[in-house]
């Protein structure tokens, strides 16, 4: 898979008790869209697992990073020439904020749970918000990953997968 | 709020027991993009009111109709000259699909949950995939309405907000 950028993800504030599916939904909206890993600043390895089991079947080479010191991940992100994206309700609008990100090559896309420390506001390079209505951090994701990529990352070949949908217009259709 | 389009939400296979949060997003994520609201073919009388509170607070008529049967929903909006999309990882690519789905006035958008009844494929006039990989119903859901209002439903205005945020590159700022 050849993308121009370097994207992960880095979540925050997921709470092993009650966050899994939705933690998952950002994972794998993550990889379909073409971030490389995520990294999840929390202990929880059965996300780890079902995320990178999806990952295994249908291809690529996505990964999670259990368990991670959030701030030692934005800190090495930044040393390494990275920029960090925090999708927030409060930022500037993905619209207006897309522009000088495109011309990043490395972006760490930084998505919260309900409660986001609020140091979180200052350490981000941008605070992108994706309408700024109460919705979805998997459809905030999920927009900005659209946007960022232009588009180009809706129709990504996974190398190595086991499985793969054949576009149909009525039904299901599967080579493997 | 004024659109062009009439585009409302079908939730099917909602469980109320594992898919509240979910049917929650997929519900906001409508409100939030355009939608003017969401049928739930379900009796989930907690997941209308949550919704519908965020809807009180945040503007906008948002409406969810709990307990719906989804053909009979499916054939009146057909009546009423309105076309359904369903939503679905082996449909055709919402890129192909879209220059068509735009000539539609009126838009059934079907959300599936984990299991789709087989006759759902035949009822749709468009089975459309956003990506062909495995991710999340909710970014489908988000993908599909940015790309339906080109992005134009990224900045709605929602009338009679007792809450708005201003958007800003540091912080939190609200209009209450």
């Amino acid at each position: 898979m050849k993308n121009m950028k370097d994207v992960w993800i880095l979540r925050i504030g997921h709470r092993p008790e009650r966050d899994q599916r939705v933690t998952t939904h950002v994972g794998l909206t993550g990889r379909a869209l073409g971030a490389g890993g995520m990294y999840l600043a929390s202990d929880d390895k059965g996300v780890k697992k079902s995320i990178e089991d999806v990952a295994g079947r249908w291809g690529g080479d996505f990964k999670v990073e259990n368990n991670v010191s959030w701030k030692k991940v934005i800190r090495d992100w930044k040393e390494a020439g990275g920029k960090v994206v925090h999708l927030t309700m409060y930022g500037i609008s993905v619209t207006d904020a897309m522009p000088e990100i495109q011309e990043c090559e490395k972006v760490l896309v930084v998505v919260g749970a309900e409660k986001v420390p609020g140091d979180m506001y200052g350490l981000a390079d941008y605070n992108v918000s994706v309408t700024t209505q109460p919705h979805s951090e998997i459809s905030s994701l999920a927009i900005f990953m659209d946007h960022l990529f232009e588009g180009k990352t809706l129709d990504l070949d996974f190398e190595g997968a086991e499985i793969k949908v054949i576009p149909t217009e009525c039904g299901k259709r599967f080579e493997s």
